[in-house]
């Protein structure tokens, strides 16, 4: 087993350590494509199936549609295709040929199968949705249309990390199709507080709920709305997105409806989407030099129960407990894990689930079991706890429900350390060049200085969270007015 | 709502007819690519976790593997290539361009982008998994492993049905490595009865499990096992296979363990899949000439019902009986849907409901409700009941429990009035230009022979039953010795 890289030595191994001792995920022969392996997995079951069922409680069924894009589909948003062109997989051939080539046998692309209109793997669902739509919305009486689709896309990166920036990734994404302008807007809100509730209350992870501004909007949307959280090495990561999308979608795949009056208007229509890059945000947010460190809630397993012996006497005896204590904990803690392998000493055990980030490590040795009790280690602070086994599955309980909320607390107290309000470039300058962390500073809203801090510091405006009151103030680069403070960081 | 196609009139049609009248799927702009409609996708949800906490329970756990796969890749297992190479969809560049051409702007592949090696949407992961598990594979502790992915696979069909032939399909794809050949057949049928106990005891629908022919084997596997149902046209319907993959993959790949005595062998492998076909085989089992009938246990929701009102009054009085009625029913029927929609009559309700194969109906009027009762449907065979409040989940468990084991009574029935045991060329003939159906028939093994009868008629051997007892016989076609029956039949 490799060590875990120092965070304070070097974030960015740390985190790729991290993945790897953790058996999270790792680099696939295709550039940019990574393979999830079962923990990475087990984890984005678990945000699967929190996220689907609220989803579903707000009314939303999933559906599913093609991988597949024609070329044209993209180009029919202006925006919509400037904005995703340029990192797309274009599907050409629809056959491969053996071909002998210097005495060697090969296989190419078949000329004959060329298409007649190449296929995009999709980046993103709105344009074939939308195509789909215009179908399924004659009347007010088909909306809303609330449909949501887990599925795999594809973005060609030339820079990719695991989880946070992949070519493919797994995600989400919604497709509403709403009667008016309000009601879209009002589903747009509500899918980012929804994002806000899973972030916060399932990963522990705080963060700042607010508008992009126009320059870092979802090409095609009319408002996008994103979460923010802080990372350990004070960036910021978004974490989701709801857009709005107005009438773009409607108008370029034409989808009207008619209204209770008997008119016709397109259709309002939001979009929004959370990935598999939250399971990079989970790492980054709440892991330490020991490796992954889970909330109980996003934990697919919580505990696992150690057995010690020496003989096969005490074998028998700690092993006969471990399943009661196992039945006994099902109901607070799922199921439990007895880790009952007889190749590897106690120590080695410990040091592995440590990496893996199981939330509740329970030791069990003979003497234990003599004295009705066991040693109880919550994964986030390493503490040590001897634990009478009559009321172990409350103990348990509690532990959980402490580590969820002492985790939280801790993001909470690391983003509240490094937030700051700025008033000078000065001072800008000195926070990037140094800790970096989020800043709340006047800007004046034009691009072209917006453009200018992101090229000359690599910091750009996160959003403009929910809620800012309005405040006279001065642009913190080009002192001209601004009328409210935004959120500035480095960012994932 | 167009008209549903009679069975007995085209069978094809009604198949399609039921799926547009069920909004169960449709095809999508790209070829051959399907659109899964909310209301088929229910379905494969409902499969999904079905199969997912069976194949769990057998010690699987999920992971995820990149959709594209290298080209030379493909083509190391020679009898794989060979198998899927016409029918690939193939990426051959990673950015799209602008281009004005006849005055008109366009975009198209940009040839600055092309892959120095073309990539394929994955036909079936075995490649991209075992390249990954040389790398997780070192020792007989690492095994066995027990892996599935849950995944979307392409392969270029020319001719496409919803559903049972699509060139996009979603499934599940299990990988197995085992240190002993015996251990690898064993997994073989664990799946196969796996899937086996899906078909039957969740579908309805009776399946023969068997060991397909070397003909009919999965390309690059030793030993192909399938389950073939019989659809409502006598033909039959592969719906899930499982592979004994020998050795071949690890040797390709070159994935070798060390053994407890400290030599090196060859990984033993399986995989086992089944995909959104099985919808497709659901629908053709059971469905009537009204619409889609689902087995009660396959279908999300089970129960509807239907208020019945003229005037305020009794609308509140119905809706407030049958929010009770949907509380009661909850912890026998799950989530209960009250259709309160004010814009449509209660027999165009009834028909809508029908034709979607919802279980059992509710009507529900201010009659009923003074009198304590209410009008239970059930859908398969169209019985009304009229049925006591008081008893009224007592009754709906029953009704579901009933309509289950009759559904999957009425299928085996069906089967066993089709099954046939023959003995001459001339009865062979005679079946397949008649009724058709299942034949368990004496056959030489020879491919030839084999590849003769498909060619004449269409049939094929779906597979040699598991447990056919050893009998000695004549070819039917050929005369030439046989040691056992096989099954043959016409198939999708």
């Amino acid at each position: 087993m490799a060590d875990i890289t120092k965070r304070s030595e070097d974030y960015s191994r740390w985190y790729q350590d991290v993945i790897a001792a953790a058996e999270l995920a790792e680099n696939s022969p295709v550039r940019g494509c990574m393979v999830i392996r079962p923990n990475g997995y087990a984890i984005w079951e678990s945000m699967q199936r929190q996220l689907d069922d609220r989803f579903k409680e707000l009314g939303h069924v999933n559906a599913y549609f093609p991988l597949l894009i024609p070329k044209s589909f993209l180009a029919k948003e202006a925006q919509h295709v400037e904005g995703f062109a340029k990192e797309c997989a274009i599907v050409t051939h629809s056959r491969l040929m053996t071909v002998v080539r210097d005495g060697k046998v090969t296989v190419e692309p078949d000329p004959a199968s060329k298409l007649e209109e190449e296929l995009i793997i999709r980046p993103t669902s709105e344009t074939v949705i939308w195509n789909q739509y215009r179908k399924w919305i004659m009347s007010y009486r088909d909306l809303p249309l609330l449909i949501n689709q887990w599925a795999n896309v594809m973005r060609w990166e030339m820079r990719t990390r695991l989880f946070l920036r992949t070519t493919e990734f797994l995600w989400q994404e919604g497709h509403t199709a709403h009667a008016t302008a309000e009601e879209a807007r009002a589903e747009t809100l509500q899918m980012l507080e929804c994002y806000r509730w899973f972030a916060e209350d399932i990963l522990a992870m705080p963060v700042v709920c607010g508008a992009k501004t126009p320059r870092e909007r979802f090409a095609g949307a009319v408002e996008t709305f994103s979460i923010e959280a802080m990372m350990q090495d004070n960036k910021a990561l978004q974490a989701g997105t709801s857009h709005d999308l107005g009438q773009n979608f409607a108008r370029a795949f034409d989808v009207k409806f008619q209204d209770a009056a008997g008119g016709q208007d397109y259709v309002w229509a939001t979009s929004w989407g959370a990935s598999t890059r939250l399971i990079g945000a989970l790492i980054m947010c709440h892991s330490d030099d020991n490796g992954l460190v889970l909330p109980p809630r996003i934990a697919q397993r919580k505990v696992v129960i150690v057995p010690i012996w020496r003989n096969d006497d005490e074998r028998a005896l700690v092993m006969a407990k471990a399943a009661e204590l196992r039945a006994a904990l099902r109901p607070v803690a799922g199921l439990v894990h007895v880790d009952d392998r007889d190749n590897m000493r106690p120590g080695w055990k410990y040091g592995e689930w440590e990496r893996k980030g199981m939330p509740i490590r329970i030791e069990l040795g003979p003497r234990d079991v003599a004295e009705d009790k066991c040693v109880l280690v919550t994964r986030h602070d390493g503490q040590k706890f001897p634990t009478p086994l009559a009321g172990l599955a409350e103990a348990v309980a509690g532990h959980l429900e402490r580590m969820q909320s002492e985790l939280y607390a801790a993001a909470v107290a690391r983003r509240t350390a490094n937030t700051h309000r700025l008033e000078t470039w000065g001072e800008f300058l000195a926070l990037y060049n140094g800790a970096g962390g989020f800043a709340h500073c006047h800007h004046c809203g034009q691009d072209a200085c917006e453009a200018a801090i992101q090229d000359e510091t690599k910091v750009t405006i996160r959003n403009i969270p929910l809620g800012t009151p309005n405040e006279a103030g001065a642009c913190i680069r080009c002192g001209q007015p601004s009328g409210r403070r935004v959120l500035f960081a480095q960012s994932y």
